[in-house]
């Protein structure tokens, strides 16, 4: 059967290259990190070779780059240390960030008797800076969370406005940027975040490796105690192989970033331009459609499929072989509303099925022929 | 150079088999297990067939069974856990646990005030049964951590005495188990043990993943927020290839039992041998020499080398090419003294260099006869 997978967003495949690299080290260096012959010694290198270039992809030094499993204990890693051995009382935050760190600062909510404010947002999802600007102006210490792209309507967030508006309020800024990096440069010299975190499932990298971007002297302490790995800041034996293809995969993407960017755009696009061609009046939400405040890699489209049809559409685009999402795909059963939705949509939207599609360089614009017309067999 | 790896209880290399199973997920199934979409589903489905395997051979069910990044957050999640969601007030453990315990419970007893008793052990290490029974005299709420090998010394736990002591006392009881799962059987419907941690490189599968035990009903909660994966007990998208990898070496481990359990012992009682044979009085720690209460897989042994001779050893048989441990090597840079041997040697011979050897199926008697003519020189 034809298969199409349009669900880059939720996750990707891992290059060639990647799974080649991390055979040669699994094949080939099985030490422990931690040990101090020759076995260990050469894990090691990999390990701190591969941090060294990582950090240069983002201008930061080596000793701020600190490898999780992946996105999501990265985002815990920074919120909790933050509340719990920073003192921070207040987190400032949106009702659109990835549960990552919604669940996370909720739970904080509970734990420590912080303070939560969620910005609030435009019509589109995004940040509302004059509120922003106002909720900073307090005496608490405070850390800001907010994504630099939504996962789910592919809102891009001014990194440096925020990074510097924190700043001057002297407040902490975190940033889950697990849907970016690899597919945006980031200078961390020029945006001043304190915090970042990042996942290699997807930028074509293996599933259950990410990293933290934690700026120097910035006292975060550990989540997870033991060793003395990750100069003391994540114990536990390192996934070697799984750090390498990481480091791999990220190679690759910053490579070819303008050709491969080029290319992902190019698709949507052309997805786009199909839809309103063949469709009447799909609507695209948040800016996903916008080239400017949205990314290149997805879009999230509202259907105006007849009631009867919709309840079974992503199934029926599944029996057709095309993997997309609702709302968010980082979720097992998501059959509920999309939480980011649910804060952008009007109640009659909402009623419609919402697709998210997001593309990568293993798409082809005949893969966009094929769904945009079993699409159209649906909306009308 | 002649290269050999005697320190196969800090790591093991990677069963061909385990690289293979891998590498096939990794080309053949990329979706997001959280997805709906078949993508998704097969990964989904390689996860809970991994789930169940790994169940079936501690006789519990595949829902007591959650997958984590490693030994050191399994450890993590459950002492955290036990204390934060379960009131637990006191934890009873001993000062030679490995620092994934330690390391955690000293930290909670910082940040919530527990109590933390250590219970005594005998000159070689072993826990002392009375002065446990005394200690769970209590009506604090109380867990027990004790690991069920000990990764320096390789003194065996009576698992079972010690689980029915803590139901009879209705005390929790955690074990790490990273050392002895994939080494040896364990019934968990027969020893009624909590919670239980395991890591898949210590038996031949891939760094990076290991689960945690945590039996029905418990009240476990996570420690990393965020989707709903593993049941909602540890957010993450999961490690699809490292959870195959896990499934598959735990499967080549317990298939080959009994024969490599031989093979294994072979060596090691080899290997003591011809220590004792060639070299003037070692002296061998802990339970490492005692086939009853002592893993077969490690000795750990006191050397009575020369003083001048001594700071020199490790690095000499680095040079030789032989692969060993100080102490722990979980840890980066050890050349501190080990904690576990400062707790039951004499100030006399904690001057005396010891050394673990681990053995595994992938050794050789030839490689035996290298290292024991290599310490041998430096001996005499
Ligand atoms: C007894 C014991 N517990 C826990 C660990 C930590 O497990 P991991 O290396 O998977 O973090 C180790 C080894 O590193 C160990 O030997
Ligand atoms: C924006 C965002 N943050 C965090 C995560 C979680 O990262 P991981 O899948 O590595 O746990 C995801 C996706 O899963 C995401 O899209």
């Amino acid at each position: 059967m034809k298969q199409v997978y349009f669900d880059n967003a939720a996750t990707t495949l891992i290059r060639d290259e990647v799974i080649k690299g991390m055979v040669e080290v699994m094949n080939g260096n099985y030490g422990n990190p931690s040990s101090s012959h020759s076995f260990g010694r050469s894990s090691k290198v990999l390990i701190e070779k591969s941090r060294k270039a990582i950090a240069s992809h983002f201008n930061v030094s080596a000793s701020e780059i600190i490898f999780t499993s992946g996105g999501t204990e990265a985002d815990n890693l920074v919120l909790k240390s933050a509340v719990k051995d920073l003192g921070v009382r207040r987190i400032i935050t949106s009702k659109i960030e990835h549960h990552a760190v919604l669940h996370t600062v909720q739970q904080l909510e509970v734990d420590y008797k912080i303070n939560v404010s969620y910005v609030s947002l435009d019509k589109n999802g995004n940040v509302d800076f004059e509120h922003l600007e106002n909720l900073l102006k307090t005496d608490d210490k405070t850390l800001v969370s907010l994504m630099h792209i939504n996962n789910e309507i592919g809102n891009i967030l001014d990194l440096r406005r925020t990074a510097k508006l924190c700043k001057e309020n002297n407040v902490l800024f975190h940033t889950d940027a697990v849907q970016s990096v690899g597919h945006y440069n980031l200078d961390l010299q020029d945006i001043p975040v304190d915090f970042l975190a990042a996942s290699a499932h997807k930028f074509h990298g293996p599933k259950g490796v990410g990293f933290a971007f934690i700026r120097k002297n910035s006292g975060l302490k550990p989540m997870i105690y033991g060793g003395e790995q990750e100069r003391g800041l994540r114990a536990g034996t390192e996934s070697v192989h799984n750090i390498v293809g990481m480091e791999l995969a990220l190679k690759a993407a910053y490579q070819n970033l303008e050709k491969e960017h080029q290319v992902v755009f190019g698709l949507k696009q052309y997805f786009i331009d199909k839809m309103k061609s063949e469709i009447p009046n799909p609507t695209f939400n948040g800016e996903s459609e916008n080239t400017e405040n949205g990314t290149y890699t997805l879009v999230n489209v509202c259907l105006p499929v007849p009631p009867k049809k919709s309840a079974m559409l992503l199934f029926q685009l599944d029996l057709k072989g095309i993997a997309c999402s609702k709302g968010s795909a980082c979720q097992s059963g998501s059959s509920r509303n999309s939480h980011v939705l649910s804060e952008i949509l009007n109640e009659d939207d909402l009623q419609k099925p919402s697709i998210r599609f997001s593309f990568s360089i293993y798409n082809t614009k005949a893969e966009v022929d094929y769904v945009v017309g079993v699409l159209k067999e649906f909306s009308t």
